[in-house]
């Protein structure tokens, strides 16, 4: 392949994306609804013009890093340590509900198995899938609605950073009790380990970023240093630790969001962001459907498994919310902001593809639940926030 | 290849040529200079810490055509008016004086072939790959002083364009000679071609830009929509009339230039650029270097190449200018910025490589050649316009 084959894919992209997005927007839907269907519309599964390339999947995976970042630079840290207790209770219904119906689920449609048999396993598998939020979608509705440093947007970002941790820890158990090399307190070890590095390193950088940001206010170098820092932190954070990249990526943020200049460093990073990575990132999930695979009972399966996947975390997470005096309301808000599921989940079904657990087919529908969820999610978060303007008026 | 790798060598790559941009300034050198030798000392050839991938690779061609892109959106359609004449020739004595002096030269050093012999083609093809000059680095450059909207930088950048035209022109002659299959009346049709469509093609959307621009001045889709519409550009050029992506862009970069918004779209354009995609580009020049292969002969024959590749520049389009009336001191500072070589120079030998003209030995002086005038070109012209303004006084 040349190397300017890819402005092709780029300008098609970039430009779809936008021009959905904006239809959304006409339509009242959030943007980035338009941009997963500018993806579908114009992946293979419908026209054809742009194919899911290893370049296209690299650019997307910056996308999401970059949002994360973003998402990170905006934390309140105040409101981080008053949201904290809530938010590990919120996440640990939210992977531990969807886990246990999940298995269930398998097997009401497929018959139940003995424990420690491979069908035990494969439903645990499928439960598994479930657990992992992926909030960026969700982070984006809620940063064009104005609503990310709500309490209740505060709280869905504590719980599905929490939630990630914890699915990824339930992932490699999963793993482990088939395969008896992983060992899960190496997991544990490793996490704990990643948090003490966080602390420790973070600690040091954020008096460095600080000095230099005193004696060379708004100039470029702070914003470089700090997508640098971002980078880095996502590398060290997978490669050493095992925690996903966009992990990294939000602690990078968190670490970075008291200095002076967060502002000066996020505002660069949302034109990065806007301009090219996040269209990207979002169509690339609509890319990555093909629709022909589906069989009759595999599209049975596929519905249930949404379905099952979206009300396990909105029941698991809404009642924690609940339990922790949120409102009717908000506690729904809480849900349904955690249900949005995307890259985390192929990568957990990923890797459990190669450890024999589910077969290829099974992406279908993790697909489908990815699509259905960012569409829906953004949509019905956006009819909860104006529900209950309407209520406090 | 796991996605997240990617981090690690992006963190490497955008930090250090920072790092070494900075330390060029403190220097006194223009920044583009610190940032090739960032890439060549974290590259193969010194410590090895970040690989020359093809995702760097694809990132790096983005940098380049954003880069021209944007020094299209620069450009002074007067004035480009004004320089047109003068440009063409300086084009032409850029190009014709290198391709007979870098043949004699390859005759002189290897003994002279008679004509339509194997050595004679591969000495004319030498002079080939001296022939496409680079602009990219001196657009940079002058930028980077605050030149670029001179006499002198506009009219550089015309030459280059027309350079690179006729660059293309003569590479497929050349190659046309030995291959009976390639028509050289194609290519001159394809070139006219392309600048009908760029007229046709160009001044439509410049009206309908124009048009979207006054009813939504200042808002993102403004520039993301101009983002997209340089990737067409530089997609349709290369794939459509073979003729280099970066002209595309540059293309692009002119029609727009003339809209009320261009300056917005050359800002959020610049913050693209300067974050992460220039960066990458000019230490990809210095990763590409691996100094292990060098023998004495083959040393022996690359310094010859560069000062023969950099001489007949300055000699070719010096000369041209000074013909044009510029004076001394104006007339170096073109043959000067002219004499910069880079990726074309490799795409060239590259054709040269698949069509059996040279060995891939030569790829060494190639990237010598790209390292000396990237390194050399802005010192040079620092110096020179301070020189020249030291007269003025």
């Amino acid at each position: 392949m040349e190397a300017y084959t890819i402005f092709r894919d780029l300008a098609i992209l970039v430009i779809a994306a936008k021009f959905f997005g904006l239809v959304a927007r006409k339509c009242k839907a959030p943007q980035v609804v338009g941009e997963i269907v500018a993806g579908l519309l114009i992946g293979p599964g419908v026209l054809g013009l742009v194919d899911q390339s290893q370049f296209i999947t690299q650019m997307a995976e910056i996308g999401v890093v970059l949002l994360m970042f973003s998402a990170g630079l905006g934390t309140n840290l105040k409101e981080l340590k008053k949201t904290g207790p809530a938010a590990l209770l919120i996440a640990c219904c939210g992977v531990f509900i969807p886990l246990v119906l999940g298995a269930i689920f398998y097997g009401c449609y497929y018959g139940f198995s003995p424990f420690g048999s491979m069908g035990f396993y494969k439903g645990v598998f499928i439960g598994t899938i479930m657990t992992a939020t992926s909030v960026s979608i969700t982070v984006s509705a809620l940063k064009e609605m104005g609503k990310l440093q709500t309490h209740v947007g505060q709280t869905i970002l504590s719980a599905a950073i929490i939630d990630d941790i914890i699915g990824i820890m339930v992932l490699t158990f999963v793993i482990g009790l088939k395969d008896p090399e992983m060992k899960p307190l190496i997991v544990v070890v490793q996490t704990f380990l990643f948090f003490v590095f966080s602390l420790v390193f973070g600690f040091i950088s954020y008096k460095i970023f600080k000095k230099v940001d005193k004696r060379y206010p708004h100039t470029q170098r702070i914003p470089i240093a700090g997508l640098a820092y971002c980078f880095a932190l996502s590398y060290i954070a997978e490669h050493y630790f095992g925690i996903a990249d966009i992990t990294g990526a939000y602690f990078a943020g968190i670490i970075l969001c008291s200095i002076k200049d967060s502002d000066y460093i996020a505002e660069k990073m949302d034109i990065n962001s806007y301009m090219l990575f996040g269209p990207i990132f979002f169509a690339s999930i609509g890319l990555k459907t093909d629709l022909d695979d589906m069989t009759l009972p595999l599209l049975g399966f596929s519905i249930g498994f949404v379905l099952v996947a979206l009300l396990a975390k909105i029941i698991g997470c809404g009642l924690a919310a609940k339990i922790c005096k949120f409102n009717f309301w908000d506690s729904l808000k809480i849900g349904v902001g955690m249900m949005t599921r995307g890259e985390v989940a192929l990568i957990v079904s990923q890797k459990g593809l190669s450890a024999g657990l589910i077969e290829p087919i099974y992406f279908t529908s993790v697909i489908l639940l990815i699509i259905v969820s960012s569409v829906a999610t953004p949509i019905i978060m956006k009819l909860l926030f104006h529900k209950s303007e309407q209520l406090a008026k």
